[in-house]
């Protein structure tokens, strides 16, 4: 795993309570300087980290919900500072206008560099949350190129292609893939799709899920790191336990798209026959009355 | 494996021979007899199961192609109405214009249904083969919705897309995946996007792989077939050689895009996000003169 020209990654796969706010960061906190004593300059958080996941409704989020410069995303802005990294992870954010989102924040010694709003939501969550819609932010770190979104997220193949066109060379992904179950010898359906996301579009994908138990719902405990083939290149760790998943990459691989000598996958796609949507684009807007 | 309520789905992992015409439509027909002998009524072979792979140059394509409706196809369509069976399977095929092609066929009792021209070419295919421009066909047969694609088609999400977007129930795929290097106890990056096609748009996949060197190149021989969460039902064959793979499936299971109960792996796509593609298309069409 180690790469003399890479950046160690790491995924913090902890285990956050749900609603204490005070605890779940000190155990973020704790997990981050974990991951920095060992190496790594990139450090990734499951979502909602500090909130916990299983909420009754919208008034519980609301409750543990905070603006993007709140405690959370500043206690990260304090360890990325002190320590000279970035720290991606998820929190339960109110935003401007009040509305509640599943968001990720990515930090480093500068600040908050971006918020991402999770645009695809998963079950109950869009009785708790607003999606967002905006595409994954694609940060210039002193790392590399770094692209943020929120798990059910990655299970759009045209989502994950924007970042990559957009030249990200990693995605880091908060996550919390409820318990699955797998066939013998395979791997769950969720580490299948980002596996598959990170080779067609040869970019790094690091993903931390969360792992315990909340309200009678448990967890993959998938965290995972995929390379450019495809390949899990650490995790999921076998027992869906706490970890810390490291993998040095080495990121500029990720802005050489060939798979053969005549083949890039970014290049080679074929835009314009992806449609329907074009096409009833290009209709709509020909057409204003229709 | 059995499913009462499933059709009998079958990859033929077979060895063409380069330029040898008539021999490699009789391993076809055999194969394909096998597979029927077997309860099988959907059943796939390779891509150009009939010409062979590593053309030299565009000549000797030339030399190797029909039309489509010639010796091949018409042999399927032969098989399809003495066996009741759907056939799909890839052929070297000069069209009315006289441009070659890298095609599948999907046959019936009714005849030929369906002539796919693979829309992304592989590496030195681009010297020979004129790149299809038409969406995969979804046909409906007596056995259920199929479409069809070729090879290093599966690599680009937004295509498979389409066809699952279309109603297709299953997608067969002829392919000739040349080999790879593959981390122990995992599978090829094929193999994993194949997964991943078929979870993210809970769509079954078979893909049929060919097997044997031919002209020093060597094959995954890595068949699959995928089910609804991505797993792998079977395949591929762990020595990569002669093999034809079945697998029951219930076809209509594939109409059901639920994922949770409030989530569809179709309905939640948000496509008026996925631009910069729409974005580009209404300004061109707004401006004209842009």
């Amino acid at each position: 795993m180690w790469d003399p020209d890479g950046v160690r990654v790491a995924c913090c796969q902890i285990h956050p309570r749900f609603g204490e706010l005070d605890a779940n960061r000190e155990t973020g906190a704790r997990a981050i300087e974990a991951a920095v004593e060992r190496g790594a300059r990139i450090v990734i958080l499951p979502e909602l980290a500090s909130s916990g996941y299983m909420f009754r409704d919208a008034d519980e989020a609301r409750a543990l919900a905070e603006p993007d410069d709140g405690p959370t995303t500043q206690g990260w802005v304090q360890l990325a500072r002190r320590h000279g990294i970035v720290i991606v992870g998820g929190f339960c954010e109110i935003d401007a206008d009040g509305r509640l989102r599943n968001s990720a924040a990515l930090v480093d010694p500068e600040g908050v560099r971006a918020i991402y709003r999770k645009a695809h939501l998963w079950d109950r969550e869009s009785e708790v949350f607003v999606p967002g819609d905006r595409p994954p932010a694609v940060v210039d770190t002193e790392f590399g190129r770094i692209a943020v979104m929120v798990c059910y997220d990655l299970e759009f193949p045209e989502w994950v292609r924007l970042p990559a066109l957009a030249g990200a060379q990693l995605l880091a992904a908060p996550a919390n893939w409820p318990a699955v179950q797998v066939q013998p010898g395979q791997v769950a359906g969720e580490v299948v799709r980002v596996q598959a996301n990170a080779c067609v579009n040869r970019m790094f994908v690091a993903v931390c899920d969360r792992t315990g138990a909340e309200r009678g719902v448990d967890w993959i405990g998938g965290s995972v790191i995929a390379g450019l083939d495809g390949e899990r290149l650490i995790g999921p760790p076998e027992d869906g336990g706490l970890a810390i998943l490291f993998a040095d990459l080495d990121l500029a691989q990720a802005d050489d798209k060939h798979v053969s000598e005549r083949n890039d996958v970014l290049a080679d796609r074929r835009p314009e026959l992806y449609g329907p949507l074009v096409a009833e684009a290009l209709l709509s807007a020909r057409d204003p009355a229709g």
